[in-house]
């Protein structure tokens, strides 16, 4: 679901599913012939898929930090010759995600400063629900802001607390005591490497560990990119220090739910991942068979929506019986500077992005599963096109529940004026989109899929409007008014 | 099999499996409304799996031929700006493949070429045996190659016959009667669309419509792609010309065996095409059936190398009732900026391109599919890393047979030297790559999956050395001295 | 002698006279047909050799500030596409100089921020020696820094003077009142365009008028550019603040001795500027006159450096009545992107930058003017080249006096060791430069030069050590410990 | 005046005097420690004048030649990947001018190709008369073209000839016996250089040596710039051949006229070199003096339009004791990338190229001298900014006589239709461009100013109408036609 995929990895339509995620990673080595450079360009390779729109790398050396970051990808904004640039023995690095608006340099992180205890390295992801309150304290105090970054805020309470706190622990506890939403955040001093995960747990992060050095990063599939091996998750409120080699870790904040981002589970993160002991993979091949059982449907073939639904079709399939097939192609070079085919062309049936797969469609009753449904406008382009590829009939099947309502904690769900789930019943959906039958999978089920994660312990707001924390109320005023 | 993706669409190492197709694609407009050049634009995107490295459009405005080509992909090459430079009713597209080799813009195609009688632009794929003969005479002759392409061979031809034919037709046909090899051509000149296939029908071509407007492209997912319909595909032999709205044909020589290159089902076409009457998906869901059928295991999961394992391991899945799955997770980013890991890197493990999933890979008997071997070092390499993810079996199935020889119609395999099957036994192969068990398709049940095809219409020369026409002496010698 | 050109514009050597200068622009529109952005993006051309290193326009629309900017020159920088994104009413730009050392994004200006009042663009020329306090004082309050730019230092001081005042201009007053050095500054708010120059008038700021709107830049030369016309230079000290369409003055302390870098006649400024009163091209012109007074010689030919010592070429050879010509041709392609020769290929004398004019050089006594020597390699160098080409004597005039001393006002005139005159006699100088002859213009006739500027009413600290401001201990040590 | 410069280093309208010159080099080592490709680099440099549109590098390798060339300047073609990447002991480089027109890739040289002896590159500078003819001929005998570059024609020359004559020697002979026009070639094969002026010598071409190699080159100044020692120019009609170490010469056609282009001396070549025994710099001053003598005028200041006026404005004040000064500075950073204004800033006065230099100018009566005037738009110009900058007079002198004439070799003078003189009196010239005065230097003075050059060696056809040879009627016709 996630990112406003420029390459669209996960989704065809991409812009229809834009949301905001982020990936940060940061390593601190304790060897020599560790390149935390390269690893870090490694790490945010397998990062990428939670933010096209910009990356960053931070390194520190001897106590200064410097860095180099633009808008694009990691492919793009770095070269050898930057990379050769950078030295350091501790470094972070951040993927932004892309939205239709205009993206700008300043935002692009680590955001680097400097205050009054040194330099500071800061890679964010996530969003502070109470960021304007900050911000507005921090004005009428005098501050100025140069971006619209949360890691600028982040940056200004550290600044701030250094001033009453001689101790660094402290400065970050207070710190996240006044932060409030959702935050994974990695964070480099001159000689120290902190990662901090929000008490609810809403973003994920975690550690790895590589001889004796440390990486934390958002997601477990860049510890298998640079052979690091997988130490354990960050915990929701825990703060992780790594300095003079060696890692201790603050718990702050205990008694929220924990409430782990349940979209991870059906679309931001990788397949390969593992968050909060649950392997992403398995999760939604447990959607797709859950799915199957809550709305069995006769057909001759299951199939998923390449990419994001593929998986829970294969668990479809297995649950069902039904055989498992591809029915729709998907053009991997169309990317960010495609150039759009003319209205005039449109309408001569251009499709670029996808194609069916005729002889598999021709005459079947198809189930073909997404992971979700925002706007509604790719679900009801692929049912035609697979009518057209002479389907008998078309069974919609999605493997999370209809999205409901706004998020406020970094996914990219703005307003309920968009999502055809908040203004439309079932039956009204599948007749907009045109297909024979369509479920989804109940919240009820959905929450059953990440196996090993604890219980109860996701924030599902977007789908049962149950926010996990009290949301400014100009919050929802703002939405409401946009 | 393909391409030398710089992007590896379908092949995890891109570096192994290196071969040369081209895409070329041909439009004459009969209707004011039809944008050729912005169609050809979407159609080479559709090619664009024939070819990385290099791309153009030519097109006629009254009689005149301009173009554009450079090396990278479409979406590298055209921009709005060239695009809206570009105007005619005819246009001709090309896409190439890469090598590891230096890329010349010189080679770039469409080739435009004035001669006696005009304009001639031309796009080929394929690959002429007596070229070096041909060139050879013409030098021996007085003239000039500026270029190491075909194309250019063709132009001379075309304009050394003109000289002698006033009759277009017959310059063509005369043409056809010197080349020998495999070659799929498009030629367009100031009012007219050519278009042309070897007798042997090697390399494949097709006919689409739009309208009252013709066109010519290598693969029929390109006509689904700009909304045409197919027409039917150029048969062995023809030549086929567009002028004045009205599509002709002549049937030149009929009597050589139908040999369409066998890789086209195993490897190089789009899953969604259909060439000769044959839908490639289908053939590599019964490649994938026919495997189990043949080297039948006891296993938990088929998965296939993504992505070109897929088809046939859905297959086989289907046929041996194995439960079908995912192993193995692609890196989308991975192209052709991809800053390689150093050699120290590179020992520490990295590995950006694939990932195993784990869950999925644990305590499990694996059949993993693959299309093909040709050096063996990427299977090699997958089987280590299912082992490491705990795969307590790892059986490998290739839903084609072993790579022996030499092919001179335009795949890449140049000496036997590399080909691991041309000097290892099928048990060596499987003790190099540290499977459990390994089986290839045999050559008589590949041939039973092109559904639809004419029977016995392949060439399978690569792997079982019966070469549809007599090779010239010094190919050979070349290649065995390279 | 500025600004470490890329291209280097003035000096042929860009390696040896790096110096510290910004070109600021600003413009208020009062007319619908006045195109505020392109305006500046042409008044950023004609203050293109006040720094190459990066450039960037911000523009008021609505009160809303965005902006754009890049490392760069403006034609790099800006495209047709970005500068019709760009719209409003107010726009200010910035051209900034290069050093050696690596240029970053963080600096480029102008500065765009968010305060308390909404948000502020700051573009900066000059260098405030009491910086470190203020950023330290503002750290010790918790304040943070993204960027090494004095005009974020600015932006703080307004932010915090604005929570004491309410009134802008009383915020304006406090802050230049708070800072000490060299400054001229443009500042746009969302509805106002605001020009300071300090009270010493270190740095030029002049105004210019353009129908109804007003237009704030370093040089006048930008004025002629676009086809304004001058009104006159910002006094030092003063405060100029356009709103609503007008423009009024404040005048703040004003008991500083006029001081405006005498090195803006010798080297920085554009020859058709005119600067506090003085034509620039006229003071040059005086320069070589008076210099053929002070060091007559008999010679055949006065010959410039290109382009520096041209006009005081001009002016020696009308004083002296030896003939004027041209003896060094420049090659204007040799740029940022020169790939540098090998040692290999130096050592046989490559000599890309400049050549000699052999024909005119033979056989002569030849005088050859620079406006001034900071390191002396490239004299050494020319002296050489002129020998080689069958020079029979060389006389080395330099427009001004020897540079002594550091700059702590904005001209990157680091330490003393890098000085030649700083340690070396002029006999000595002589003799490392392998000239005949040597002279310098003395102080006291280089203040002659500035026909119609207000009497002694420059800063020469780096001729004469008198510094107009008492420059901070730390900032000496600092220098020294470089 | 030559070239169509992008970055138009020499007039400051360079949309009005476009014309075709190109640059040529070659080198052949017969030393270890020479790296030609390298010298060739900035050999192109000190030949950028001659061509900002596109250039290229070839290199011989053990007989075998690549080479790496593109549309943009040599900084831009060049990088130092590329330049590594080209390795051998003998190469070629072209400089190719630019015209408004569309830039094909095509064009660019040198050209490579191959035939039946081997490999050849060819460069070229000049204009081959009979090049329709010939091409018309290989055609009707079924060759083939792709550029429309002479260099294709003489490649086909060589190739054809090749199958008659063994000797080489004999081959180029036949080859030049063939062409007819103007033509400084520069051809490369797998182990020689050769080097060929037209027999009427219209362009230039010399040779050089460093150490125990040789260089060939469009102008001496390229000799300098890489530090070989000028040996002497080619002759016209000579073909010189450098192999194994060894230069030889053949003369063919020795009983031409002599007819160097006279725009080489007041335009085209820099400054800095001599063609044929005289030195352009002497040449441009000595056409000032003349011009002082024939067209003197009471005036207080006389200058020159940067830069192609300067040196025969110091001329003119040498002659005429009116003080040499500068009146017009010229923004060095306006190039290709340049943004135009739009026209209604354009009425708004903005001027960006140049600017006057107002104390200069205000109250006096100023000669302006330019070398040439082609359509009379620039001049027109800066008539009106000396006035308006306060000029009580203004004398336009120009360096050569009014260009009446169709140029047929290599000057893009295309059409008499946009010759201000061709259409205009003197009177009515002077009228137009709204001077007070104008002259215009005298065919015989001209003829007078390249001082050591063979006596009437000059073509002066376009002022004359005096054709060294005879052109082809359909030349004529198409040029009239246009």
């Amino acid at each position: 679901m996630i990112t406003g995929n420029y390459i669209g990895p996960d989704n065809p339509d991409y812009s229809e599913k834009f949301h905001e995620a982020c990936g940060v990673f940061g390593i601190y080595s304790n060897e020599d012939d560790i390149d935390v450079v390269r690893l870090t360009y490694f790490g945010l390779y397998a990062l990428q898929h939670r933010g096209q729109q910009s990356c960053g790398i931070a390194v520190s050396q001897n106590g200064h930090i410097t860095g180099h970051k633009g808008l694009g990808l990691v492919s793009e904004v770095f070269t050898e010759k930057i990379l050769d640039r950078l030295e350091g023995k501790i470094a972070v690095g951040h993927t932004r995600y892309s939205t239709t608006g205009g993206a700008s340099v300043e935002d692009c992180q680590p955001l680097i400063v400097r205050y009054k205890d040194g330099q500071l390295a800061i890679a964010h992801n996530g969003n502070l629900i109470n960021a304007s309150k900050i911000r507005l304290d921090f004005e009428n105090r005098g501050a100025i802001f140069q971006t619209s970054s949360d890691s600028e805020i982040i940056a200004n309470l550290i600044s701030r607390f250094g001033l009453q706190y001689k101790n660094f622990e402290q400065v970050l506890i207070e710190t996240t005591k006044t932060i409030e939403g959702s935050y994974a955040v990695v964070i480099m001093t001159g000689n120290k490497l902190v990662g901090i995960r929000d008490p609810w747990g809403l973003r994920p992060l975690c550690i790895g560990k590589m001889g004796n050095s440390y990486i934390l990063t958002s997601e477990s599939c860049a510890l298998n990119a640079i052979g690091a091996e997988f130490v354990r998750d960050v915990e929701p409120g825990e703060i992780v220090i790594i300095e003079e080699g060696t890692l201790r870790s603050i718990r702050t904040d205990q008694d929220k739910p924990h409430s782990l981002c349940i979209f991870e589970h059906i679309y931001f993160a990788r397949p390969d991942s593992f968050i909060d002991g649950a392997s992403i993979y398995q999760s939604r091949l447990e959607a797709g068979k859950l799915l199957a059982v809550q709305h069995p449907v006769e057909a001759d073939l299951v199939a998923g929506v390449p990419d994001s639904g593929i998986t829970a079709a294969i668990g479809f399939s297995r649950q069902s019986g039904i055989p498992y097939g591809e029915v729709l192609i998907k053009n991997r070079y169309v990317g960010r500077t495609f150039i759009q085919p003319t209205q005039r062309i449109r309408e001569q049936s251009v499709n670029i992005k996808l194609n069916t797969l005729k002889f598999e469609v021709e005459g079947k009753r198809i189930v073909i599963i997404d992971d979700s449904i925002v706007r509604g406008t790719t679900t009801k382009k692929i049912v035609r096109m697979l009518k057209e590829a002479g389907a008998k009939e078309v069974h919609v099947r999605i493997s999370s529940p209809p999205v409901k309502f706004p998020c406020y904690f970094g996914i990219d769900i703005a307003t309920k004026e968009y999502l055809i789930a908040a203004n439309n019943s079932i039956e009204e959906i599948r007749e907009i989109i045109g297909a024979d039958s369509i479920g989804f999978l109940s919240v009820e089920n959905l929450l059953k899929c990440p196996i090993g994660a604890p219980k109860d312990s996701f924030c599902t707001a977007c789908l049962t409007g149950r926010y996990p924390m009290k949301v400014p109320a100009e919050m929802d005023e703002t939405l409401e008014n946009k």
